[in-house]
């Protein structure tokens, strides 16, 4: 009893949930300590679940409590309800100001409100997580909802995203398994699960300020040459240089306001598939672009081009490699002269049956204030590809306003016309400028 | 021919520009030779727009050349390009040292630095002027932009700023009528109330397949270039070059389906002044990102700017002039080594008090299918810039996992590290490379 407190986190409830996420965070480096109501299954849980383990038990909660690193940190994962208080009630004679209560379980809202107005009179922070994923969950990566005070956050963050970050992991493999079957969603799976000595994951210790080599770069400024929307490639260089402005983001993140809520409050299986089918659908417009700039490309310096061939060598073994290529190789053997991929009856159903999701997440992406440029640019460009008419008209209208370049009339392509809009400039038109 | 040289200035390129400017010098006083490398149109300026003026004409270089006092003044408003290198070539033998050209068209500044460095060796002078303000500046009041040699600067100061000061003061009362605060406002109402013969609205009968010039594409590549994010310009242009892909696009409509509602349902009164603040915030971002430009080049070039004059000087007389850049101007006023206009205050709460609104909108118009690349590229940079921390950490884990790339950590900037992520690959790591 005497000796320092060693334990990061207590956790109280040893039912399915509390065991489950006790030896999840001991995966992953914390020092758990263990209690429970009936204390019998405290010894229970040492002596066989939690052998081996860093894990350590309390028979009261006066031991809990002194076992813990300051601020403490004290979970819940029992009974939603009236033992949720009871254990409060326990707690606050035992705590001091600055110390943190997270309730684990799937506790009434209305009820967390009010244990948040009681505490904070306490000087206790208080977090109400909802959690699913069951035991599975619990047990490799739960899907947590933490709210409460946020002054606790920075305190219980490295804990929960730990936790959490293990179920990315997952979906990363399932969605190997399916249409994003590739070499880059694989190694991301991979590179989530991976973790340092000291058991954190090493990706959240990794500096976010992207490098690049310049090949994305030397595409972007061909497109731009070639008067071929590539703009998936450049918005990824862009985002790239953004996240390389380290030190002025962390400056802008204290000035600049974002929506008022972030958090999302649907479900949040149901998102995780619409996130796939963003992916899906952006990863498709991608590779139209890019096959667009080849056949421009080609055009301009006379090359014959075998794209199914291109598309078939990629496969092999590029970074870029994915099951995902071979229905391009197929698109461009049934028609070698596809003018584009998107027009392939194959990417049509695709992109059909995945515009739903991708809608949705950019949708709930800008309003909830997280950036996804690659994904809003190519839906961006998927709907101006896919209307007749667009307002470039007016663009022609302006230039020929302000400039005298001509504009053509949809009646009569490749005719060009001046209007003298103000009546007061002259009738001397500039010659007319392509892209 | 043997009269006493009488000009104080020529003028080579009679195409919309090239004429405005003269009428304008020749309003200032100023005795203009004008010059074309297709003849007839030089009698045609004199026997029409040019009648009854102080303007004189030349029916070659020689004739032009003999017509001017010394030092020469020759200015061209040609197609940028090929066409400046000819006249260049085929003046240069007919002029002397300290005599002056000047490019008055939108070269690429390469092209200008090139001009410099070869006319200085032959004695003559080179000065390259970007101009802005299209046809309406350039007969009342342009933007000039001059750079080159400054030797010639005493020689062209009087012409250059009778030019632009005029402007500020007759076309000022215009420009600040009613609540439009900028020019393209302004025209755009005027364009849309512009009626056909038949009555019908002229932007309608217009061809959606926008032209440009290659300003904004020559900016996205020197952002690239530079690695500054300056992702409304190049989506602005790529938004150009699909929108001149007609043929394609209408077939793409009929195959391509959109989301299942297209119309909107909502209050319109109250979506109209959310598009106003979609528009306004997204134009901050667009100025925040041009300025990021100049000043990512002065720092790699040593260049010394006064980015409140630029301000000034564009709400002089160019096609950007707005109320708003008085609000830049004076931000820099304020505190003129701003790292970026965005952490400005008035900026700050500008984007504030516009940011519902423009989610909305970005929001709605995916969900509904419209595409709206510009405002949603601007909202995914404001989002990426106020973030302290992005998901770049995965991509430094993947560059690192798939070709030893490195990665630095948060504790240690500076630092690079390799990682053998599967166990099975080397640890050599490649060497960084960075944006
Ligand atoms: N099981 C799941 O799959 C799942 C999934 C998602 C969310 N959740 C949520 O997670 C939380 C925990 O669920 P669970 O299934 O692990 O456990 P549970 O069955 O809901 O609760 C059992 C735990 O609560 C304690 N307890 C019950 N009544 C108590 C009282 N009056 N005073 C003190 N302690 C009391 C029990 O202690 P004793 O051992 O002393 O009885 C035991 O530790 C709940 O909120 C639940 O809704 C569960
Ligand atoms: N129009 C605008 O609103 C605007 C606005 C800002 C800046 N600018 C810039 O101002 C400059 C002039 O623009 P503009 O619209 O007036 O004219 P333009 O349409 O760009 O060029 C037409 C002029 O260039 C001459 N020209 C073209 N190719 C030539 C060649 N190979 N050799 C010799 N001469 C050649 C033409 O002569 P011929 O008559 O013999 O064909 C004509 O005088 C350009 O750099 C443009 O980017 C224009």
């Amino acid at each position: 009893m005497s000796a320092e407190p060693s334990a990061d986190i207590a956790l109280i409830g040893l039912a399915v949930m509390g065991q489950n996420l006790i030896l999840n965070m001991n995966d992953h480096g914390w020092v758990v300590c263990a209690y429970n109501r009936t204390v019998d299954k405290v010894d229970n849980f040492l002596a066989n679940e939690a052998k081996g383990t860093q894990v350590v038990g309390a028979r009261s909660l006066q031991e809990m409590v002194a076992k813990l690193k300051k601020p403490r940190r004290v979970m819940m994962l029992v009974k939603a309800g009236a033992a949720v208080d009871a254990f409060i009630d326990q707690l606050v004679p035992l705590l001091e100001a600055g110390d943190i209560i997270i309730d684990g379980g799937n506790s009434e809202y209305h009820d967390t409100q009010r244990r948040c107005e009681a505490l904070e009179k306490k000087g206790l922070y208080f977090i109400g997580s909802g959690v699913s994923g069951g035991e599975e969950g619990a047990r490799h990566g739960p899907s947590l909802m933490p709210g409460g005070h946020i002054q606790a956050w920075p305190h219980i963050k490295d804990i929960f995203q730990c936790l959490m970050l293990h179920s990315c992991v997952q979906v990363f493999h399932q969605w190997n398994e399916g249409e994003l079957d590739s070499f880059l969603i694989e190694i991301t799976a991979n590179i989530l699960k991976f973790n340092d000595e000291d058991g954190v994951a090493l990706v959240e210790k990794i500096r976010d300020a992207a490098g690049q080599k310049g090949t994305g770069k030397w595409t972007a400024i061909s497109a731009l040459d070639y008067g071929t929307p590539v703009t998936l490639i450049a918005e990824s260089v862009f985002a790239r240089c953004l996240s390389s402005m380290k030190d002025e983001r962390v400056e802008a993140s204290v000035l600049l306001s974002g929506p008022a809520s972030s958090s999302y409050t649907g479900d949040r299986t149901a998102f995780v598939e619409c996130l796939r089918q963003a992916l899906y659908a952006s990863k498709i417009v991608s590779y139209a672009q890019g096959f667009m700039l080849l056949r421009e490309a080609a055009t301009q310096f006379g090359w014959q081009l075998n794209y199914g061939g291109i598309a078939l060598m990629w496969r092999g073994g590029c970074i870029i490699r994915s099951q995902f290529l071979g229905k391009i190789k197929e698109a461009f053997t049934k028609q070698p002269s596809l003018s584009n991929l998107l027009l392939d009856s194959f990417f049509v159903d695709a992109v059909r049956g995945a515009q739903e999701g991708w809608r949705q997440v950019v949708a709930q992406s800008v309003l909830l204030g997280v950036p996804t440029p690659a994904l809003s640019s190519a839906l961006a460009f998927y709907d101006g590809y896919r209307t007749d008419k667009l307002p470039a008209n007016l663009i022609q209208a302006q230039r020929d306003y302000f400039g005298a370049h001509t504009y053509e009339l949809l009646a009569s392509p490749g005719k060009f016309h001046h209007t003298n809009w103000t009546g007061t400039g002259g009738n001397v038109a500039a010659s007319t400028y392509m892209a």
